[in-house]
C-alpha cells in the first residue's frame, strides 16, 4: 500500500453528521490499491477498550490519484470514536491517529484513535430541503426584459438586440421578469437568481449606493414585492445578491467619510490605509467600489440588517453573496445565524470560485458557485485538456472536497456574467452544450441556467455574455430548449433525490449513475440519457 | 515524487495568517523526494496572470512520512493568490487545485490557483502573549494543601499522606494553595491550572451543582479573590476548570426536572431520550452528571454568563474545558467571543485528547490540553515503542497538525488527574522523567507541571495520581526540582520566545534547537542542554 496516500481528517467532510444519530465516513487511498477488505472498527467513546463493531466501507468513487472508502454508520452511542483496518495481500493494517500500523492497542486508544466525540444536534449542517429540486436561472436583470410601463426611459443608450459595451443601459427591469414569469415556469425553472437589484449607478449594480432602495431604472419595492408573490405563486423561488465586500462610492457613509476625513464616524467602516491623501481598500482596483471593513462589528450589524430586512419585508429565499471569499469568516458566522433565524431554508450561495471547504462546515454558507465543475466542463468540452477518463476523476475530486450535505446544494453552472457564455467557449456547438448541460443535472447540486442559454445565446467575456435576451426566441422550439425541459422535469420530480452520483469512466464513456438513471458520454462529447 | 504524498489545503494549517500583511505556507511532499527547488509563485488576486512574485521554500521539519516545505510572506495585496513550483531532477513542476502538472496557465489561474483571499484582520488568530513564557503548575485541589484556619474538617475522612480511595477527602483547599504562592514562584511557576473549585459534592468536583459557589469545603468567595490577588501580586495567572458539558443530579435546574419532567421548564436544558420513566444522555455512564444540552440557546446563556462572570468579578486569566470535545462547536463559538470581549488575553484551554485542529481556527479555543505529546513521550520513555528517530518524527506530526499560532500556546503536559503519573509511567526512573521535562519545554507550547512533580511524586491511575502532595519535601532540593528551576528561568528569561524548535535526529540523537540552545536526548532518554 501507498502509506503516504491515506488521508482522514476527524470531523471534517472526511467525517460529518447529516443525522442525529448518523454518521459519514471517508477514506482516501492510492487508487492504485485495491485491499481485499476495508472496515472501520468502531464503538462508544468510552466503551472502545471493551466492546467494538464493524462495519465494512465501499470503494465509493476514484479520482486521478486517489480512491475513497465509505461508509455510513447509525449509532445508539453518540459518541464515536474509530479506526480503520484494511486487509491487504492477506496482511491487517490499522489506521489510526498514529498512522498505519501492523498493530493497534485497543486499550490506549483513548490516546489515538480517531473520534467525532459527540453528536450536538446544532452542529449539524441541515439542507435546504427546496434544492433538492431545484434548477436555477441567473438573470441578469439590465438585459432580461423591459416591463411593460410608462418609466423614464432617457437613460437607455443601448437598443434591445445591439452588442453591449461596458456603459450600456438597455432598459431590463424588475416588471420584466415579473411578466416572463409564466415563460420561465414553462421552461420548468423553480428558482431565480438576480444579480443585483439595489440603487447603484452602474448597470450591474455591483457597486451599491443604498442597500435599502430599489434602483430606480429597474422598478421600485412594489414590483419586487410583485414579482416575489407571483414567482412564489407559481413555486419559483426567488434569491437576491448581496454585495457585502464593498459598496459604491455613492454611498452616503463612505460620502461622509470623504467629507470629514477622520472626523467622519464611518471611517472605521472602511479600510483607510492613509488619511490624507485618502487611500483604501477596494473591490480590485476599483476606487468607486470601497471595500466594507467587516472587522468592524457596527459594519456588520448594519449589513446584517440589510440581510434580514429583505428577507423578513419580502420573504426573499436567499442570497447569493458576491466575493464572499473576501469578506471575513467573522462576519459570515454572525451573518448565517441572523438569516437563518429569520427564515431557516433560505438559502446561501457563496461566490468562492476555489476550494471553499473551509466556508463550507454549516457555520457559515450552504454551498458555492461550482466554478470547479464550470472549469472541469470548459476542459473537457472547451478545451480538450481532459478526456472522459480524466474529467470522470476531476468530477469525483470535486465532490470529495466538500460533504454530501453540501453536496446536494452547490450551485452547478456552465457559465455566469463573469464568464464567456459556455456555448461561445465551445465555438457553437449546441450538442456540446447539450451534453454539458445533462451533466450539470446529473451532478449532485441545483444546476443554474443563465438566462438565454435556452435559445443558444452566445457572447464572449463581459460585457459580451450580457447581451439582450433575444425575445421572439422563447416561441420557438429548439434542442437546447427541449433539453433543458427534459431535465428540469426530471428533477422536479425528484428521480435524482437521495440518489448518490456514482461517477466512472467504462470503455471509453463517462457514466454518471443517479437513481434509476444513467448519463452516458462519449470522448467527442456525445451523451445519451437512459433508465438503468 | 511521490505525487500522492503531496498536501496543501488553503485558509488551514497550510496556510494561515500571522499578521495583518503576513501568511505562512506549508507545502507537504513525501520525506523520500528532495527537490532541487521548492517555491512559491504569489501575487495579488486581481494582477497574477501579469505580475506574479516567487519565494523560496524551505524544508523545514520531517515526520514518519513526510517533508514540509514553509515560508512566511510579507504582502502588499492582500488578497493572495498563489501555486507551488517544484523543480526536482531538472523538470518543473507545478502544485495547483488541479494537483501536480507540468505546466500551469496563468491565465486561467482564477480557476485553480491557490488563494488566501483577503486578510481580514478579525480572521487572524492573535496570541495569548502571556503564554509565551508561562509554565502552568496543574493542582488537584482537594490534595495541594489545607489552609490555615478553622473550617469545618469533619468531612475529611483521609490522612494526609495516605492512599486515596475514589471517596477520599483529605482537606486541601484554596486558602492552602494561596499560603503556597511564594512557594511555587520559587520554582518559577507563572500560571496555575486549578480542577473545579465550584460547589459540588465529590472530592474531583467535575459534577457541579451550583456553578456561582465555590464549593464549602474549598473554602468561600473571599478565598478566590486573595488567591487571585496574590498570584497576580507575583506574577502568576490563574486558569480555572470549566466543565460545561455536564453538571451534577444536584445541579438545581435538573432537581426541577427530576421533580416535574416535561412540565418542567428545565426539561430542554439536558437531552432527555425518554420522558418516563427518565433517561437522559450523562457524562460517559455517570448518570449523576447529566450531559447539558448546548444546542438549547438558553442553556448557552446560562453557562456563557457563568463564564464571564467570575472573569469580571474574580479576574480569572482563563478556562480549562472540560470534555470540550463533546460540546457543540456552536457553542464554543458563542462562548469564545463572550470571554474575549471581557478579557481578551484569556486562555482557552480544550480538553482535547485528539487531533483537535477544527476547534483551533482561531473561532473556538486558543490550544488544548497536548495528550499527543503526553503519549509520544510515553511511547519513548515509557512504553519503548518508539525510538529516537520515530520519537522526533512523531513531534514533528504533531507540529504539524496545527499552525504555529496555536503550537505556541499548547499545554503540554506529561501527566494529570487523568492518567498515571509520568514517574510512575517509567518505574520511578527520575532521569526519564527530567528528560521528558526538558523536552516539555524545549517544545513549542507552555509546559504544565502537574502538582509535585518537582518531588519526584508517584502514582498510578486515579485515584492513585491523585495523592497529596508531600509537605517538607519542599525543603529539600532534588534534581528534578532543580531542573524544573532552570527551565522555567530559561522560559520566563524568553529564551525559547519567538524561536521556532527545529526537531530532528542526528548521530542517534534526538535534537531540539530552539533559538540559542540546544536538547540532545539520546536512545536511552539521556539528555543534555547546551547553547548554540
Amino acid at each position: 500500500m501507498i502509506e503516504s496516500a491515506i488521508l482522514h481528517i476527524p470531523e471534517s467532510k472526511f467525517c460529518f453528521a447529516v443525522k442525529p444519530n448518523e454518521i459519514c465516513l471517508r477514506l482516501r487511498i492510492s487508487k492504485s490499491d485495491f485491499p481485499d477488505e476495508v472496515k472501520v472498527v468502531y464503538g462508544g467513546k468510552y466503551a472502545y477498550a471493551l466492546t467494538r463493531e464493524c462495519a465494512p466501507m465501499r470503494r465509493q468513487c476514484e479520482d486521478r490519484l486517489f480512491a475513497y472508502y465509505t461508509v455510513t454508520l447509525k449509532l445508539t452511542d453518540l459518541r464515536l470514536v474509530y479506526v480503520f483496518e484494511i486487509t491487504c495481500d492477506n496482511k491487517i493494517y490499522f489506521f489510526s491517529e498514529d498512522g498505519l500500523t501492523e498493530k493497534f492497542d485497543f486499550e490506549l486508544s483513548y490516546y489515538n484513535c480517531f473520534q467525532y466525540a459527540y453528536i450536538n444536534e446544532c452542529d449539524i449542517m441541515p439542507p435546504v430541503e427546496w434544492m433538492d429540486t431545484a434548477t436555477f436561472y441567473q438573470i441578469f436583470v439590465e438585459r432580461f426584459n423591459i416591463g411593460n410601463g410608462k418609466k423614464d426611459k432617457s437613460y437607455i443608450n443601448l437598443k434591445w438586440g445591439d452588442i453591449p459595451d461596458p456603459k450600456s443601459f438597455a432598459g431590463g427591469d424588475i416588471k420584466g421578469i415579473t411578466e416572463k414569469l409564466s415563460y420561465l415556469n414553462g421552461l420548468g425553472i423553480n428558482a431565480l437568481y438576480l444579480t443585483p437589484v439595489f440603487s447603484s449607478v452602474s448597470n450591474h449594480k455591483y457597486d451599491i449606493g443604498d442597500y435599502y432602495e430599489i434602483d430606480k431604472n429597474f422598478g421600485n419595492k412594489d414590483d419586487l414585492r410583485k414579482l416575489i408573490e407571483n414567482a412564489h405563486a407559481q413555486g419559483i423561488k426567488i434569491v437576491l445578491d448581496a454585495v457585502f465586500n464593498h459598496c459604491s462610492e455613492n454611498f452616503s457613509q463612505f460620502q461622509d467619510v470623504l467629507k470629514k476625513g477622520k472626523e467622519s464616524k464611518y471611517y472605521d467602516w472602511f479600510i483607510i490605509t492613509n488619511g490624507d491623501p485618502l487611500e483604501y481598500e477596494c473591490f480590485a482596483s476599483c476606487k468607486y467600489m470601497p471595500k466594507f471593513n467587516t472587522s468592524n462589528p457596527e459594519v456588520c450589524e448594519y449589513l446584517i440588517d440589510i440581510a434580514t430586512y429583505w428577507i423578513k419585508e419580502f420573504d426573499i429565499d436567499g442570497w447569493r453573496l458576491d466575493v464572499s471569499d473576501e469578506v471575513s469568516h467573522d462576519f459570515w458566522r454572525t451573518f448565517r445565524k441572523a438569516v437563518k433565524s429569520v427564515k431557516p431554508d433560505s438559502v446561501l450561495i457563496g461566490e468562492n470560485w476555489h476550494d471553499a471547504n473551509i466556508y463550507l462546515h454549516g457555520d457559515q454558507f450552504d454551498s458555492i458557485m461550482n466554478y470547479a465543475f464550470t472549469k472541469a466542463c470548459l476542459d473537457f468540452y472547451a478545451f480538450g485538456t481532459l478526456d472522459v477518463q480524466s474529467f470522470a476523476d476531476k468530477l469525483n475530486e470535486i465532490l470529495m472536497r466538500n460533504t454530501d450535505t453540501v453536496n446536494n446544494m452547490m450551485l452547478n453552472l456552465l457559465d455566469t456574467h463573469d464568464t464567456h457564455r459556455f456555448l461561445t467557449r465551445v465555438e457553437g456547438n449546441t450538442d456540446k452544450l447539450m451534453s454539458a448541460l445533462a451533466l450539470t443535472y446529473f451532478f449532485p447540486g441545483a444546476p443554474c441556467i443563465y438566462y438565454g442559454t435556452e435559445n443558444a445565446m452566445e457572447g464572449g467575456y463581459d460585457p459580451d455574455c450580457r447581451r439582450t435576451f433575444d425575445w421572439g426566441q422563447e416561441k420557438i422550439d429548439n434542442p437546447v430548449k427541449s433539453l433543458i425541459k427534459r431535465l428540469t422535469a426530471m428533477k422536479r420530480s425528484s428521480v435524482f433525490s437521495q440518489a448518490q452520483a456514482k461517477i466512472f469512466c467504462k470503455s471509453g464513456m463517462l457514466t454518471v449513475e443517479r437513481g434509476e438513471y444513467k448519463l452516458t458520454i462519449n470522448e467527442k462529447g456525445n451523451f445519451t440519457i437512459e433508465k438503468i
